[in-house]
């Protein structure tokens, strides 16, 4: 034959290493907002994964709330955090879609959010430009807003005072005092590729990141917290590593999934992550205005993993904000690994 | 030989077909502001040449003025459409570049300009931001600012007014009485890759646009005039088909070509490329505000070629701003048709 004594692999040979490749690659789900989402993503990537990441649709601070208010588009940094997560185009391009403009009129816009907003207008749909924008950073998964619907988060406390908007919600510090409901309004259909992949999935994840802004927002969405229930895959948890004072203060990782369950309907959980090397007493009094860490309280809980996912990595920065935020994180590639002892033994 | 029977040719042969039609290419190089470039490359484009548009870089008028005033950046207007004209990606991305905010603070940006101006400011090079915007569009040509000096450009009338910037110049209908002088400030170097260009190619482009704003900006850098003079390329003008009231007020054909000599130091031009098709009354009236078209005066010439050079597209707009704009209009078809015999024939 023509090409017998070549390197070069029959198409016969490649379609079935393809296609076996494919077979073989767990399907990975991850559900969460944008930060959160950003550092199980960044970590997974690197792996062999068929990886989707559904991302919260509430969000209405800082530039994503003035794109919302002033365009009527819908909220694009939390999408922004994924696709850059899962970009596999150059360091440029990624630092391009975290750039943010410093002053006059576009201070404080990312350059991502701008994009994916001028992408819905030409368009016409967001859902479209999520797919083009992921196109252009040339990503490797999918991500899937939650919902297409334009929501509004809510939440009623226990003094009938009403928070109206993610943004209120997330600097309130009222909320560990209790609260009557939150919802999103108007109450939204799920997108149907979200429900799609969590039924699908092998491994349904949930990322760390603030309660009530990040992931409960997920689960308010028509369908979701139903098809958790529903779906064959495994789910894990990723505890925070520190509690949000004023919203989730002194929980331990029982609390977390006391609420999780209260809003899924069942505690769905077949793997608890949890960090187990000490914080550094000086960044315990860095963050001590942010919020305690969580203490593990399940010690004896057969599902709950127990390791060092601390970053030592010690960033650089001007703005003290930044600072505090960029030390005390979890290492997405210490994450990644523990994900995929899970992954790999399912 | 193993490959013999096959159709794939040797690799010797790719190379040197690929070498002698890059070595048969003729080198074009157009000069202008961005509608007017837009215009020639747009059409160009579709031919096989070696390509490259050299740009003003004296725009402070609209979105271009307000990111030059608020972000500290060079003016990516006119570098835009000259980037969109030459793109060969999708109808997508190039009705991206071109989209235009609508309301709140970006009221007015078009995308491209903001894509630009992050570019830069995350490069720290508005030269590699063009470079880069480049290879996201997948451009067939090359896009060369004529400086990357922050310049403005001034002009002090014969009462001794100053018109202090571009967008000043450009809305003023009292040049017409005179003036004293124009010039940028500071005196700009040139980009030594624009002086390149013109040294080496086989033809230079003067494309149509507004004279005091669009055009003579190029030639008042230092070196592009000289550099004019002394190619060795052929050089041809591309007349306007009207002339803006209160500035070139019932110039003829010899009144553009003693203007630019004024500029560049002697007349220069081996081919002017004027539209001998007659405007439609109807469309006179319309632009009576704007100016009267230009007559040729030069009927006996050699240098002058008369064709058909008119837009016969009617493009439906909302606004009678764009509508006047767009009715009367160089047709790129038409115009690059003819540039090519021009290149056919050197």
């Amino acid at each position: 034959m023509l090409f017998s004594n070549t390197k070069r692999p029959r198409s016969s040979t490649i379609f079935k290493n393809t296609f076996s490749s494919v077979l073989q690659m767990k399907k990975v789900v991850v559900i969460g907002g944008g930060t959160g989402n950003f550092t199980v993503l960044s970590g997974l990537k690197k792996h062999n994964l068929d990886l989707s990441a559904i991302v919260s649709m509430a969000d209405d601070g800082g530039s994503t709330g003035i794109l919302r208010d002033e365009l009527g588009v819908l909220p694009p940094g939390d999408v922004r955090q994924c696709l850059v997560a899962l970009s596999d185009s150059s360091r440029l391009m990624r630092s391009l879609m975290n750039y943010r403009f410093e002053t006059g009129g576009l201070e404080g816009h990312s350059f991502g959010n701008l994009l994916l907003s001028a992408l819905e207008k030409v368009t016409g749909s967001f859902d479209r430009a999520v797919e083009e924008m992921g196109r252009i950073m040339a990503i490797k998964g999918k991500v899937i807003p939650v919902t297409t619907n334009k929501v509004h988060l809510k939440m009623i406390l226990h003094n009938n005072k009403v928070l109206e908007g993610e943004h209120e919600i997330d600097v309130s510090a009222e909320i560990d005092k209790g609260f009557k409901s939150i919802y999103l309004e108007p109450f939204p259909e799920a997108n149907s590729r979200a429900i799609d992949q969590i039924m699908t999935a092998d491994l349904v994840i949930l990322s760390p990141g603030d309660l009530y802004t990040s992931l409960i927002p997920n689960l308010l969405v028509d369908g979701v917290s139903k098809s958790l229930r529903e779906t064959g895959a495994k789910k894990a948890l990723v505890v925070n590593l520190v509690n949000k004072r004023g919203q989730t203060s002194q929980f331990k990782v029982s609390d977390y999934l006391r609420e999780l369950k209260r809003f899924i309907g069942r505690d769905i959980f077949d793997f608890v992550v949890v960090n187990n090397s000490k914080v550094p007493e000086e960044l315990i009094q860095l963050y001590e205005q942010e919020g305690d860490p969580v203490v593990n309280d399940l010690k004896n809980d057969s599902r709950v993993i127990m390791v060092d996912l601390l970053s030592s990595e010690v960033v650089q920065s001007q703005k003290v904000d930044t600072l505090k935020r960029s030390l005390l994180r979890h290492d997405s590639q210490k994450l990644a690994h523990e994900l995929m002892n899970i992954v790999n033994n399912l």
